[in-house]
C-alpha cells in the first residue's frame, strides 16, 4: 500500500476539520507512537496521529482511511512487544487515550462495558468498591482494548482465563465503516459464528473496538501468597503441573529463573533467594485457601522445594505481585542500554520442564544474558534476551536462539506464542505451527478488510 | 443449489467404488438422518448417507462433492433440535458414527483428542479410570463433533464453561479439501485468529471436524448433590444468581418448574415434590463441598427455599441427574404423540427472575402444556411446547409464543440461543439479535465455503 504525501496532507487537513486539536502531524508525536516500550523493532511513526472520543468518530476516520487507501494503526498503551503498533506503512494511528470511559458496570451480573482506553489498573481501581475485579492481568498497565487485540493473559489466567475468556461482546467498526456488534451481554450464546472470539487476537487486522463488554469475578473472601525457591527450575515446574493435576485451583503459579530474581532484587529492592522460585496465589474462603496451601506446600517438598514463605496482608502481597509483574523491566536493566527480543512460547504442561531445562541449556551457552520466567501453569514462560540492536552478530545469535526455541515448543505440540502476539516477528512461526490454517487466516482478512487498510503487514503475510 | 438425480446416480456409484457398503441411498437409512430426535420439522432425507472411517475418506466425499457441487450434511447422533440435520436440499450426509475412536488421552496435560464420532458417555466411560472426565453434559448422548458444532452447554457449563471453552484444537476438512488444524494442544495461545472458536458453533457451515481436542478435569474429590424446592420459580433463580455472586464455585445449578417435575415423575419414577425446584451439586475437596453447601442452604432459605434434601452417594447422584437430563423426553410424554417447538433463551443473570416470570404468565395462558426448565447459572431455560404439528393453529400459538420470548430476551440483552444452535428455525432471531454482524457472517461463510457447499440453508439465509 503506497500512498502520496499529498494523499497524507489532504486528509490531514480533512481530519483537521473534524478533529481540531485532536488529531496531528508533530514529528515527536508521531515518533512515540511508532515504537512498543522496549523491543529492538526500529521505529516506524504513522503520519498522522488521531485521538477520537466515540464510536462515530473512529468510523469518520475509518471512512476516510478506506476511502483514500490509508493504513490504519490502533494504538492503547504501547505495551504490547511484537511491533503491533509500528506503522510499518504510515498511515494514520487511532489513539484511543480520549476514549477511556468506564460506561456501565453490571454488578449483579459480574460484567461491565468499558471504551478500549480503560488500563487493567483503572478499571480495577473502579470495581473495587464493588467487590468485584477483572481478572486477566498481563503485568504491564495495557489498556482493555490492546488487551483483547494480542488476546492478553498473565499471571493469574491458569484459574481465570486469558482474554479469550473473559471477553463477553465487543462493538467494533469494521474497514467499511460500519459498527457491530458481535454479541449480548448473555455469559453464552450459540447464535451464530462467534465473532467475538474472532476480533479477540486479531491485533487491529480486523477492525477497531470502541466497546468492550468483559466478564467480572467476586473478589475472594481471603488471599493468600507465598514465594518458594527450588534448587532446580523444573522442580518449580513440576509443583505447579501436580497442583493442578490435583485439581488445586492454583489463582497463579510463576516460576522465575535464579537470573530473574537477582534482576527483581536490584530494580524492587527487595532480598529474595536468588534461586530458581515459584510465586504462588491462592484465592477463596479462608478455610479453602489454607487447605489448598497446606497441600501445594506438601507437592512442593516432595519435589526439592524449600518451606514456602507466606506474605501476610495485602500490602505484602502487593509487593510480591508488582515485583513478578517489574520482571520484564527489571530484566532490561540488566544491561544498560540494551533492547530486548523477547520469546513467548507456550507448550502442553507436560512438556514444559523439558522445555525450559533444554532452554536453559541454550540460554547457558548464550553471549548475552537472558533471564527466563513465566506463567508455568498454562506451559507459557518468556525469555528476555538483551541485545545490542547494532550489533548484528548480536541480533543473528539471539534470532538463532529464539528460533531454536520456537522450533522446540512446537516439536512438542505447542505455540510459537501465548500470549504476546504474532505482530511482525513470529508471522514466520505462525505459518510454521500452523499450515494451511493461515491461508484460512488470509481468506477470512480479504473477506472482512478486501483493501487491506487495517494494520497492514501484522499478523499475516502479504 | 439444485443437482439433478443423474447426478446423484454417478456421485453414488463414486462413492460406492471408495466406500463400499459404507455408503448407502436405501430410503429408511436416508429418512433416519433427515430428522432430529423430536421436533417439529418435517424429514428432509439426504441422498446418501456415507460413514467414512478417516480423515482422508472424508477428505475424498468433500471432494466429489465440491466437483459435482453437492451439499454435504454432517451428522452424529441425531440430538440436536434446531434441524442441524435435515437435508433441506438433499446431498450426502456424513455419518461419523464410525469414527469413534479415542485417539489419545493426555492425563498429565489434562486433554485428549478424539475423533468426532465419539459420544459423551463413551468418552467419561474411558476417562474414568485415568481420574479424568470431559465436563460438558447437554443431557443427550450427543458426539463430541456434533456438540463442537453446535456450541453445546448444559447442566455444569456455569462451572466448567462451554464448547467454546474446553474445545483446546481441531482438525477440518475445509471445503476446498484440506484438512487443516486451527492450533496445538498448548492450553492458551496467542498465534493468529482463533479459527477453533470460529469453527466451534457452526454447525456444519464451515468444514468437517475429523479431529478434536478437548480440555479435561480431574474428578473432583468431593462431589454432593441435593435438590430444594420453592413456593416461586424466582426463589429458586435468585438463589442461584445469589450464589454465584458470592463467589461461591456451584458446580450446577438447575431450576425447574412444577410440570417439569411432574413429568420427571411420571417419566422417570421418582417423587418429588411437584413445585418449582433446584437441582444443585457442589464439587471440590470434602471440606470445601460442606462449606458450600452449608452457604447455599443459607442463601435459598433467605429466598423462600426449602430445607435441601441431600443425595447421599453416587448411586442416588446418578439418579438425580437423570432424572433431569430425562427431563426433556419426560416433557415430551406429558402429550403423547406430540412434537416440540423447543426455545432456549440466555439473558444475563440480573434478568433470568423477570424473564422467568413474564414467560410464565405466556405459558399459563397458553391452550398446550408447556414445561419450563433451565441452566439458571447461565441465565439460560428452555421451553419444550408440545405441539401437534398437524396442528396450524398450534404451530402459530407455538411459534407467537416463541418469538415473544426470544424477542423478550433481545430486549433484555439476551440471546435468542443458549446451547441449542440456529439451523434452520431461528435464522431470524439471529438477524433480529445481531443486525449488520450477521454480514460479516456471511462474509466469513463466503470466504471459506465460496460454492455453498456444507450444510446449506443452515444458520446463514440466502
Amino acid at each position: 500500500m503506497v500512498h502520496s504525501s499529498e494523499q497524507i496532507t489532504q486528509l490531514y487537513a480533512e481530519l483537521a476539520d473534524i478533529f481540531g486539536d485532536r488529531v496531528s502531524n508533530a514529528a515527536e508525536i508521531r515518533a512515540a507512537h511508532g515504537m512498543d516500550v522496549v523491543s529492538f523493532y526500529p521505529v516506524k511513526p504513522p503520519d498522522i496521529v488521531a485521538f477520537p472520543e466515540s464510536t462515530e468518530e473512529v468510523q469518520r476516520i475509518v471512512d476516510l482511511c478506506r476511502e483514500n487507501r490509508i493504513p490504519i494503526i490502533p494504538f492503547g498503551a504501547g505495551s504490547s512487544v511484537e511491533g503491533q503498533v509500528l506503522a510499518l506503512s504510515g498511515g494514520v494511528c487511532v489513539d484511543f487515550s480520549r476514549m477511556n470511559a468506564i460506561l456501565e458496570i453490571h454488578r449483579d451480573d459480574l460484567d461491565c462495558t468499558v471504551q478500549p482506553g480503560v488500563t487493567r489498573t483503572q478499571l480495577n481501581d473502579a470495581l473495587r468498591p464493588h467487590g468485584l475485579f477483572f481478572s486477566v492481568d498481563p503485568g504491564a498497565n495495557a489498556t482493555i482494548g490492546g488487551m483483547v487485540a494480542t488476546r492478553a493473559s498473565g499471571t493469574n489466567s491458569v484459574r481465570y482465563g486469558t482474554m479469550k475468556d473473559n471477553v463477553i461482546a465487543l462493538k467494533v467498526v469494521i474497514p467499511d465503516g460500519r459498527a457491530i456488534t458481535t454479541a449480548t451481554r448473555a455469559r453464552k450464546s450459540s447464535a451464530g459464528y462467534d465473532l467475538t472470539r474472532l476480533f479477540v487476537g486479531s491485533e487491529g487486522t480486523l477492525g477497531l473496538f470502541t466497546e468492550i463488554t468483559v466478564r467480572l469475578h467476586p473478589i475472594p473472601q481471603a488471599v493468600a501468597a507465598a514465594v518458594c525457591s527450588f534448587a532446580e527450575i523444573s522442580g518449580a515446574v513440576t509443583t505447579v503441573i501436580r497442583t493442578l493435576q490435583a485439581g488445586i485451583p492454583l489463582a497463579r503459579g510463576e516460576a522465575l529463573c535464579g537470573l530473574t530474581m537477582s534482576a527483581i532484587n536490584r530494580y524492587s529492592g527487595t532480598s529474595y533467594r536468588e534461586e530458581p522460585m515459584l510465586f504462588l496465589e491462592f484465592n477463596g474462603t479462608e478455610s479453602a485457601v489454607q487447605e489448598q496451601a497446606r497441600a501445594v506446600q506438601e507437592i512442593a517438598r516432595s519435589h526439592g522445594g524449600e518451606e514456602m514463605v507466606w506474605e501476610a496482608g495485602e500490602a505484602g502481597r502487593d509487593r510480591l505481585w508488582e515485583a513478578r509483574h517489574d520482571a520484564f523491566l527489571a530484566a532490561v536493566q540488566l544491561r544498560p542500554g540494551a533492547r530486548t527480543v523477547t520469546s513467548d512460547v507456550c507448550v502442553p504442561i507436560s512438556r514444559l520442564a523439558d522445555c525450559m531445562i533444554e532452554t536453559a541449556a541454550d540460554i547457558a551457552a548464550a553471549s548475552m544474558p537472558i533471564p527466563m520466567f513465566g506463567h508455568v501453569g498454562d506451559g507459557n514462560f518468556h525469555l528476555v534476551v538483551l541485545v545490542d540492536p547494532e550489533s548484528t552478530t548480536e541480533m543473528a545469535e539471539a534470532k538463532t536462539l529464539t528460533t531454536r526455541l520456537v522450533n522446540r515448543a512446537i516439536s512438542m505440540d505447542g505455540t510459537c506464542t501465548g500470549e504476546h502476539g504474532i505482530g511482525i516477528g513470529t508471522i514466520g512461526s505462525l505459518e510454521k505451527e500452523l499450515g494451511d490454517a493461515v491461508d484460512v487466516m488470509k481468506s477470512i482478512k480479504r473477506a472482512i478488510d478486501p483493501l487491506g487498510i487495517m494494520n497492514p503487514g501484522k499478523v499475516l503475510a502479504g
